[in-house]
């Protein structure tokens, strides 16, 4: 007879390595001189930390948030669904009216163990710009994990 | 003369119908191994019932009531519409932004007699994941409306 | 020196509990001969599972919805707010406007061993029968937990 | 001749002073033992800086940034309120429903030689405990600015 389960354990990013993932990603937009916006979600998409550097554009405010959400929540980096979408007409045209979907660069998951806890989501610059930011902080967070190995 | 008509009658699906089909496309859902979210809608659209598998994307809970809301207002599969849209660009680039509507597969009218009773809509695979699951409840339908004759 | 803590532990409740909530609190609800909607979230307020009885009104869908989601996100049964709202008049008048917030009864923590896994929110009655559902459902929970030891 | 107008300066709050109003304010969290988000917008209300302490309850996340939108959107702290609306019927029943706008303790402007550049608002106890976080937070600024002398 299997076991009836009642609950499903799950992992959510402390505001300690939210805030560590902040500061190297505004550390990385003060040596690019962009000012961006940067959002930390946990896993179900929730903000967890969030700054706004000075003179970050309004509008990256809320795609900043947005990608962070995009990523958590469908545990894709943003920057990965084009491919999946441009030879898959439907989806290319239907997939992106989703709310609060970002299906351009500058969201990405943040996992430890290859477990979900969380997003970070980056806006201010091209994508391409704010997806150095979100590799940056994430390059502290693979530091932090290989010392805790 | 003609006759003064005050009331027009509809069927709507029944819970213990819309539990039926929860069940089988759960049960689906385990097969192939992919947490979905699962919707249920009435013919009118309003939410009638729902299942998130263990561990379905945050994401999918918001499509799968999307597309279950699409199919029975619309009385359309949602897969049906793209090749309505594609050699139409006004309603192309524009009806995709309705609100809710969603223009890729998995979400089903669901009928009895071939009238409408109400939708049902799965998210968190790629959308021929969802439709599979989808048509995997409707099959149920089929059995217990053959059956009754 | 203390322990730089990445992430932080929780609980869910799984498909298979709220499942087997929804089921007792529909049996409830045939009891008392009123159609009932009733929602179980997850511990972030999250829908897990639903199920709206057979004539439930349709303003029921979401305030079932909602009160399952005030008593998750601040972890505490909706019929416990108003004792601490009617003699502090700022929160009388304000706290009240947040939305999705319900401070009428019918809305419940879920929780395994004192820990928070969801909720639960039930409409269609005067919220004191909505009460009764909830307590229904929750017995349940109790005669499963009781029997885990 | 009048002098013509093209443009007004304003002040917004730096990322470098909301940051340590942030740590200030999870300081004083910590050492009440409750866990609050705390959001500090600019002069215009948008969001600059976020925090969300571990196990916040989800319903204080918006409650903590509509608080800090309130406050520096009319440049007033949150619980100044309702010592204005109680005797004026209208507004106590009307202005209430304002989106965003709360009226109980927990937000406050942010000043700087009484000029506004931003607000902080903080949401996770009674406003009675928020309050106590915001103070916290913004005696750092007081000592920040009269070093600064």
């Amino acid at each position: 007879m299997s076991e009836f389960i009642t609950a499903i354990e799950s992992k959510n990013i402390s505001l300690a390595l939210a805030t560590k993932l902040l500061e190297a990603a505004a550390e990385k937009g003060k040596e690019m001189g962009i000012p961006f916006s940067i959002a930390i979600v946990d896993r179900v998409g929730n903000l967890k930390a969030f700054s706004a550097m000075d003179n970050a554009p309004v509008l990256s405010l809320e795609i900043a948030q947005n990608k962070a959400f995009s990523a958590a929540t469908y545990n894709r980096a943003t920057h990965e669904w084009y491919d999946r979408l441009k030879d898959d007409p439907p989806l290319l045209h239907g997939l992106v009216h989703t709310e609060r979907l970002v299906i351009f660069g500058g969201g990405y998951p943040i996992k430890i163990n290859d477990e979900l806890i969380g997003g970070i989501g980056v806006s201010g610059g091209h994508y391409s710009h704010d997806m150095q930011v979100c590799e940056a902080a994430l390059e502290v967070l693979n530091e932090l994990t290989s010392k805790a190995v």
